[in-house]
């Protein structure tokens, strides 16, 4: 049906060349592109033999003419976006200037000022119309099959939203005392930024943790949650008609915040570097040495995550709940693609958004947020490739 | 009256100095020496000027011929031994051989096996004997005024004491989250190390602070005590005749435990070095690099220290209870000699016991912990010296 340039070769996008490679009608080539042309072969070697034909190339995605260069010699209906978000501009830019749709899982950030915010790329919705082309934005799973999930519940259910609770709750055990899943500079950044969620038509701040609740999520059990922004609030408040509140959430234990507080107290996850025998070394590098490699945590993590959103509306005149989530298994996920969850979860919806794109489901000219589609050829999709969701219509809400 | 030869040049010797040069009738004549003669000089250039004649000295402590050369040349009475525990017997190797009186404030720890134990110490009993010099052990506050207690308690209270609780209490701020006033590698091994306390004539161990107790503290307030393992229950279990049961007692606060925790938890504590960019570095050498330096501290700590013994046992057949007790200011002490509560009260005991050898008070040919020697000078120079103490007959008792 159609070739993709995949950029990326960490976690995510190692999931979604492992799910494009499954799906062969659909990506009938694929070539994966990042700074590190051995992580891509790695890749290749490990899942070349099938009827998807993958290559692999070398490319700086910080530099638009790498990219539009790449675009022009390999072809591709798409680019999946896996890369990092600081990088999302520049690859819209080379999409734009070779022809060919887009799409990401993360809102582009700038480097010097960190934030999530669609500004920057709701910026390109006239060029990308004029152009005929179509960027689907933030195809992962928060954001991504939590707006799916939006629109899917509008589509069947209600006739009005008018509160959505969204709430990611990952369980899994990796059996050290402490360790992160990604860069623990982000962690920090997560843990200590104020909460914001958007009630009546108007954004209201929370000091950093303040808001708590316990919920007991299906497969997984009663969690402590934490209100925190989420970048899919800020399109879903815009896109979903008769919305008044919407809010997210996400577990972390007492045990984490309470290590993540600990470093952070001690100084050790700084980024100012200290002098240490004549050198200077930033803290949260050497922090990042100590600590348990994030490669290493994917075949010991047991568990399970749990994200979905809780809706409540009206139906005919009736007041009406919804709730639908997915549960994710991580031993699972690392036997299928040698990833676990959090990778999973991520990749497996990016793929189906492509996949969207080449089958033409969704396909419209312009910059748009995964809400903004049809949600049932997607929903059914999930089911299909590994993210299978459930239906709850009458689940403990949150107040 | 006399010279005294003060070997170390840290902040419990800095006390030292302080306090002989405020004793100019009994420290005619100190030279300070240490590895390090810029700290010595520093100290001489800060209280040069008064009637004790202050002069300095480079030494290596490790090696007796260096000492014996030093004892040799500065002519001292006694030698106050303030530098490493690791460097008692060769300074005491150097005080037979030159026919000087010596005083320490801990027990000698071979450096290759750390331990609290006077084995090594007490072996040399014979030959000071022998040779007509006095030895002084122990003399900082605890061990040392705690065993001072114990014998004015016996000598003036008590026909027979039948247990000791000793209670060491600091409940210094130094406004940080975290940080340690001496090396955090004793703090760690003091609260991973078992609890051990004397009981019928036998030892019992217990699991790294196990034994938790809330003891309400005089001009403290109520504060979590800990059992742990100290150098003068081994000492005191011998001297005190009738004792049964001896326990050392320590606060920590949860904070304190936390953070320490989470550091040895990440591996931040220890001290195998791991690979950093291509360089061996020691987690433990980092922390000490990221953590105040502890030097900063005198300046910015406030509140106080109380350390004390309660005595249970009986007068002409009746049941009696006493508790005595020091409260130190950690300010106080700051502006007085330039250091906190904790130097200042183990430097000044130290000063105290050899102005007592000086005196001719403490004298008798042989090694000894200072509870065998007269209490009540000592006792009367703590009132005039900065510790005074506090006398309470109707104690909170520990069961």
């Amino acid at each position: 049906m159609g070739k993709a340039l995949i950029i990326g070769a960490g976690g995510v996008a190692s999931v979604v060349v492992h799910k494009c490679v499954q799906n062969p009608d659909v990506f009938e080539e694929i070539c994966i592109a990042s700074r590190t042309l051995s992580k891509c072969e790695a890749l290749k070697t490990k899942l070349d033999g099938g009827r998807t034909k993958i290559s692999v190339a070398q490319v700086d995605a910080d530099r638009t003419e790498e990219v539009v260069e790449l675009i022009k010699s390999f072809g591709p209906d798409i680019v999946i976006n896996v890369a990092l978000p600081y990088q999302d501009l520049t690859i819209m830019d080379a999409c734009l200037e070779t022809g060919v749709h887009y799409l990401d899982t993360a809102n582009y950030e700038p480097l010097d000022n960190p934030k999530f915010e669609y500004k920057w790329q709701w910026a390109y919705r006239e060029k990308f119309e004029k152009a005929g082309l179509t960027a689907v934005l933030g195809s992962g799973f928060d954001p991504g099959v939590t707006g799916v999930f939006s629109a899917y519940a509008l589509k069947h259910y209600f006739d009005e939203i008018h509160q959505i609770d969204i709430v990611d709750a990952n369980a899994g055990d990796h059996g050290y005392p402490f360790a992160t899943n990604f860069n623990p500079e982000i962690n920090i950044r997560e843990i200590t930024a104020k909460g914001r969620y958007w009630e009546n038509g108007e954004w209201v701040e929370t000091e950093p943790l303040s808001e708590k609740k316990v919920y007991d999520l299906p497969q997984i059990g009663p969690k402590d949650i934490y209100l925190l922004y989420h970048e899919e609030l800020e399109s879903l408040a815009q896109n979903m008609p008769g919305l008044k509140k919407i809010r997210f959430w996400m577990t972390f234990s007492q045990n984490y915040l309470n290590h993540l507080k600990v470093l952070e107290n001690v100084g050790m996850t700084s980024i100012e570097p200290i002098e240490f025998e004549g050198q200077k070394i930033a803290p949260l590098q050497f922090l990042k040495a100590v600590l348990p490699d994030p490669a290493s945590l994917g075949p010991r993590t047991k568990g399970k995550t749990n994200i979905g959103c809780i809706f409540q509306g009206t139906k005919n005149g009736e007041p009406k709940t919804y709730y639908v989530y997915n549960v994710c298994d991580h031993e699972e996920c690392y036997r299928e693609v040698g990833s676990q969850a959090i990778s999973y979860t991520t990749g497996v919806p990016a793929m189906i958004g492509a996949m969207m794109v080449l089958k033409g489901l969704w396909k419209k000219p312009g910059v748009y947020n995964v809400e903004e589609f049809d949600p049932d050829p997607f929903m059914e999709e999930l089911n299909k490739q590994g993210l299978p969701w459930v239906e709850d219509f009458s689940p403990t809400l949150l107040d």
